[in-house]
């Protein structure tokens, strides 16, 4: 009989569209459903690289070169070293986004079999290269209530086995916005040198710090030979549909064997090459804008929540998330009946469900990710209908408010119309 | 110690590439070097489809569905319709040029350590992503005094261990330009039936059959469910800096699986997307021109090579290559005298050693690839280039011509400018 592979069966369903059939229902209804589910960023994308693409010349739109354009590597060797990172064009394999960066990472650094930490929580999507490229992920948990910092070195040393390979953070950290500090990457990549691991970090969201000046892996002492990034334009310059990443070393074996995979492929995608070109040549100053409105909706998505009975929201340094505990039995549950049942002024919300993050089974099914990727006035909209949501929600776990807390909650009658 | 992967380690450098760094050479030192060794197109990319590009209005370049667009699906599925084939927007998994539905197709269909049958001479990058997936090819070789017609069903049977999963055919073939019949098809499929495999069928060629109409395995009666298509825009349309491919298959199984692979890279190429969007809109006519010029270089092509005393060139009935034997020792050791040692009227040329395309050791050490993807005055003078290379190579292995045909040959006196 013809079978589907096992890692065809393993692969999971992408944990960040689960709601959306239900999303879809909704909005046929007629309701406002607002999308703080995935990271899709609505900032939009520079005028200036996109009309790059437009006044291209182009008559045959043939391949590049295997580890991207000459010129586009170059001029993002640049950006890295306006960013002070020790990087050249010839330590730089141009990727198809990030996700294509991440799976030769683990192809050219572990063996079928092998195993990887990675704190948890973690981008859902991780799981699925792994079940690709055939290495198990070992997940190592992070902690709330100390806002997702790095776990203590001792816990990433109990996971060690014989067949760890690499430690894989996110920084800025999809899903929690946890940025990692200087001392907390240099405690991880010391425990990488005393155990011959390579340390893959992935840093899409490097661009967006808001509390302290962004560290990268590379920029560590001793981070050649062990560092791999991962890195991608997709949320630096809100242009994921372009899919150009890249994969960054100092080490020169890993450089010319992930090259061989990027051989393989042939090339990354020419015309979002020539949007990145642009991109990578904006000023400085061009993050200013987007950096400054990600962070007003950060304080307004953090004081938000951490003033909603219940909620136990940190305050993340970066990216475009928030990681909170909700007052609720499931989130995943919450989150359906946010769609199928819940109206608040004909308006609802998308919300991901936080146990896609978390390998360790049980964890997560309290929390939830919210991307802020949406305009201030609609994600203030969205967290009203949180906040109202949590109060009617039959599966609250927290004790029921009582009358007085809830008039003070609300200038307005509660009004939750149910459907 | 931090090691490479056994896989990276395994991985082959290109085939394409390994005489590159010579003709680099040559060039810097002034000789003209005809690339007939890369199967990019020369023809211009259609202007209108790059003008969908360009007049695309994009506020925000996001993530696609991870299938690729509803519309581009659309399109594509007309195309193919078009073309007589049973699909359906459903079927089709928009995917990062050929070389990912190859990828996707492979990790759905084999688990690790499963064997895919493979006819030899094949696409040498067949090895690499067989080594990412971890499955093993097991050739059958076909032969060229037949045309490197599919090989007896009896040779695959022979080839059959329990771990066989697949048989993987390239139609119309790259290398060889061999465009199977029908009946072929049906044979091979039939194999596939008795047996419980898959047939991968990786038409990126499609388009380029001069001699008989083109038939795809999807339109073989029980295609469905063994038959998994994997497509690409990159020589239909000369875009090969797309990017643009596709899976298709009328398996449901299969493509919920492979699905799930391509949601772990969230989407493929947006602006890609849009100019294989308008070029599935392109009327059949289209292909008019671009066949007709191919046609006419396969002709001069096969007639040139077919004169040259020693050489063994059938006439292959589509595709852009020709599989040639020649006359010499070694072919990689020929291709790198051509560009070190070999100059006529300051030119010389760049050809792919056949050894690349097969797997059995030891064969094709006599053959080479042509691609004839230059104008047709260039093709004539890089033919001209090899039929005198031929005659002054040390190397040759046919008897020594005699003075009454080397002069029969030219009409102007041999003159080869060796450096």
């Amino acid at each position: 009989m013809l079978e589907i592979s096992r890692r065809g069966q393993a692969m999971p369903v992408s944990p960040f569209r689960k709601l959306a059939p239900y999303a879809e229902l909704a909005r046929q209804q007629g309701r406002i459903v607002y999308p703080l589910n995935i990271g899709q960023p609505d900032i939009e994308t520079p005028p200036a690289a996109l009309a790059a693409v437009r006044n291209a010349d182009i008559r045959v739109l043939g391949y590049s070169h295997g580890a991207g354009t000459e010129s586009y590597r170059h001029r993002l060797a640049a950006y890295y070293q306006r960013a002070g990172l020790p990087v050249v064009m010839e330590d730089i394999i141009v990727t198809t986004g990030g996700s294509e960066a991440i799976l030769f990472a683990l192809l050219t650094c572990l063996n079928p079999g092998d195993e990887i930490i990675i704190p948890e929580p973690f981008y859902g999507t991780y799981t699925a290269f792994s079940i690709a490229a055939g290495v198990n992920i070992v997940p190592v948990t992070a902690r709330i209530d100390n806002g997702f910092a790095l776990p203590p070195l001792a816990n990433f040393e109990r996971a060690l086995t014989p067949r760890t390979r690499a430690i894989l953070i996110c920084n800025p950290s999809n899903p929690t916005g946890y940025v990692y500090r200087r001392a907390e990457l240099e405690s991880i990549l010391g425990l990488c040198k005393a155990h011959s691991l390579y340390l893959i970090s992935d840093e899409a969201y490097r661009e967006f710090c808001y509390d302290a000046p962004y560290v990268s892996a590379l920029e560590l002492a001793g981070a050649e030979p062990n560092v791999v990034v991962v890195d991608t334009i997709s949320k630096r310059y809100s242009a994921c549909g372009a899919r150009v990443g890249a994969l960054v070393t100092l080490n020169k074996q890993v450089y010319v064997a992930a090259f061989r995979f990027a051989q393989m492929r042939v090339s990354p995608p020419g015309l979002g090459m020539l949007l990145a070109e642009a991109a990578a040549e904006l000023p400085e100053s061009y993050f200013d804008e987007s950096k400054a409105e990600y962070q007003a909706r950060r304080d307004l998505t953090v004081a938000r929540l951490q003033a909603m009975p219940g909620v136990v929201c940190p305050r993340p340094g970066g990216a475009f998330y928030v990681l909170a505990h909700l007052p609720v039995d499931n989130t995943e549950a919450f989150g359906q009946w946010l769609l199928e049942s819940f109206s608040y002024e004909n308006q609802t919300l998308l919300l991901s469900p936080a146990n896609g993050f978390y390998q360790t089974p049980g964890l997560g099914s309290q929390e939830v990710r919210l991307a802020y990727v949406i305009n201030r006035t609609d994600l203030a909209a969205a967290l009203d209908c949180l906040e109202r949501a949590l109060l009617a929600y039959p599966g609250r776990t927290e004790p029921p408010l009582t009358t007085t807390e809830v008039a003070s909650a609300f200038t307005a009658p509660l009004l939750t119309q149910l459907q």
